[in-house]
């Protein structure tokens, strides 16, 4: 298995997607909360760019099941249903709605991707999800870290290096230098990986305006069954394996 | 001190580099060569981004003393005088010229940090200069490592982690989490630094075609005592410095 890692969305190009597997890695906060909010019942989420994207798209929608989610600089959008804390997307707020997501880093990796053969939504809390189906179905995988700001993020970097760890460990691997990295990062923090999301630039970041919560929500391992994917510019759970 | 750390020269903002010194890092090859170019009296060096801007410049300079240098997937340019290999650019073939040199990775980051205070040219190489110079006159750093074709570059990163760890070891410092990466990446691979520039993707392509002894000199820490630095859209030797 071929393994690439980015480690900005600014990297993707046709290359890095075209007829590969893509794994979205955005742990501070969006992946961790779509990873809640399909595994509470939520039907699907349409992440879209800007604010103005997603409140002209809720428009068009039945504002009976649509939720608007999302956040600037770690806060909800004024006007918006909800945030971007996974803590927020419980049952019985997203059970049966569509929610349309608009976030700063992880929305513009998902659209950068759209020449893959498929797109996954990967975070600490659905790992083995990801590594089970990559592993069953995948040779060439590209992993894309949201980052924050357009730069590395910490978080993102080591959970690319778990991924990769863990693929590693059941198949035969053929690394990038930005791969080699990752799996690199993740050796060093594997032991301390909550306290390594706590201390990142981000996770400081969030700490200082209240979010001290989410950075444990976002840091347990595996804690969710569910593997969401991205099908025509929206996000649900996949339901089966196309091989097997 | 603060630093921050890119690793391509994609990541590159008005925010990244304004006001602060710029260190910009490709081992492989374009900063090792510029600093042997330098070093061996190579009056001075004007990076540009194309071939084409190197063919159009060169015509309106004294032919006499001026040659074109630079490569295109790691080999010399067609009609071109040098390669981008620091084997090439020795004292009797550069002393006095003016070089036009057009790279792939390299010249990029120097032209999108015109904004910096200063641009600094690093490498293993000359790694005590540049040490020495950013410890004595500097708060504010931004390391912007060259990459490959826009990706990470792992021989670019861990220079930039020597660079980091030996800043350091002098001074208090405030470390971005792509610094704290690359600080990490070096300490894992500092016993063999030779390997790793050998076993990364650039290093087994440049053995591919036939320069294995371009990474034993590009891996020779402290081999050269030069500082080259851009102003106005020129690389030559500091001089001194501006604050003692």
């Amino acid at each position: 298995m071929r393994i690439e890692t980015l480690f900005t969305p600014n990297e993707i190009d046709e290359a890095a997607v075209k007829g590969k597997a893509v794994a979205i890695i955005d742990v501070l906060r969006v992946c961790t909360t779509i990873a809640y909010a399909l595994s509470n019942g939520c039907e699907r989420i349409i992440p879209v760019e800007s604010v103005e994207a997603a409140t002209n798209l809720t428009a068009s929608l039945d504002k009976k099941v649509t939720l608007l989610g999302g956040e600037k600089e770690g806060k909800r959008i004024d006007g918006f249903n909800l945030g971007n804390s996974p803590l927020e997307y419980a049952p019985e707020v997203v059970k049966g709605k569509t929610i349309i997501m608009a976030t700063t880093n992880g929305t513009r990796a998902i659209w950068k991707s759209q020449a893959a053969k498929e797109v996954l939504i990967a975070s600490f809390v659905n790992m083995s999800s990801v590594v089970d189906h990559v592993s069953r179905i995948e040779d060439l995988l590209t992993i894309v870290c949201a980052g924050k700001q357009g730069r590395f993020a910490m978080e993102d970097a080591v959970c690319a290096g778990m991924l990769i760890d863990r693929l590693a460990a059941g198949n035969s691997v053929d690394l990038s230098d930005g791969a080699n990295a990752a799996r690199a990062l993740y050796s060093m923090n594997q032991k301390s990986v909550a306290q390594t999301i706590r201390d990142c630039e981000h996770g400081r970041y969030l700490r200082s305006i209240g979010f001290e919560n989410d950075l444990e929500v976002c840091s347990k391992v595996d804690s969710l069954k569910i593997l969401p994917v991205v099908r025509e510019g929206r996000i649900d759970r996949q339901k089966r394996s196309r091989k097997t």
